[in-house]
């Protein structure tokens, strides 16, 4: 087995694990991992949202992939939001670190309405699934209304 | 609800959904998505090498949570690998479109090693979860040698 992989992820190391010593992973990483999170979102939930407006046909196999995807990326971003990222090239809000509580509420949000959405998809029922996405959108917008820059 | 979110999810919708519709998808943003998969499992890989190295110490909660992660981040990427981003800068070498075959049994290599990574880190026992990281680097490192540019 060559070192390579295993000396890279090292780099990384120190700051993940504990809570405590987030801050020790370079600000600009946690930033390139927050983001790295919200461009596989938008590719999962591009297709629902194209089902739900008809622009493609609802395939209730794609949507139940995608929803298990999204639910099970919802909890990747949040430790990232640390305080040393403040400073970093971003549009991310500084409500993030005033208003914790309302930030959380939103996290939690985005896990809810996305583990409804696998249980509707999963259903199969088109109109049932719709709604879902709905809710999640709603989490989404929610969380960007007031918590990232325009 | 603002139209925001939709408006820009519906950008990628046209290239996701059906296997034959990816190539719709601009091939910088399948770029871009396949390497916001590497960076999350470089972020939840890294802790564990440290733990299996002895940077950090052997944190049963973390490794149970990062390999439950990194078993849902496996099958993010390979979608993204179509014969469009050929002409994208990437470290991706061409021998992923001329063995597609050797490409796909890394893909279920990573899976099944991330699944047992999984059971092993939820087993709780630091020997056993240590062998299959090892396991899982293997996995990394036979594709990378394989079809990523050093």
């Amino acid at each position: 087995m060559k070192a390579r992989l295993p000396a890279l992820a090292l780099a990384a190391v120190l700051g993940a694990g504990a809570a405590a010593a987030y801050a020790q992973v370079k600000p600009e990483v946690l930033v390139k991992q927050r983001q790295a999170k919200m461009t596989l979102q938008g590719k999962y939930i591009g297709p629902l949202v194209g089902m739900v407006k008809g622009a493609v046909p609802f395939n209730a196999e794609v949507a139940a992939r995608n929803a298990t995807y999204l639910n099970a990326l919802s909890p990747m971003a949040w430790d990232g939001f640390d305080e040393s990222t403040k400073g970093e090239k971003s549009r991310a809000l500084p409500a993030i670190w005033t208003d914790a509580a309302k930030f959380k509420q939103f996290q939690t949000q985005l896990d809810t309405s996305t583990a409804a959405l696998v249980t509707a998809a999963k259903g199969g029922n088109e109109g049932a699934f719709k709604a879902a996405v709905g809710e999640v959108l709603k989490s989404c917008n929610g969380c960007h209304d007031a918590f990232r820059q325009n």
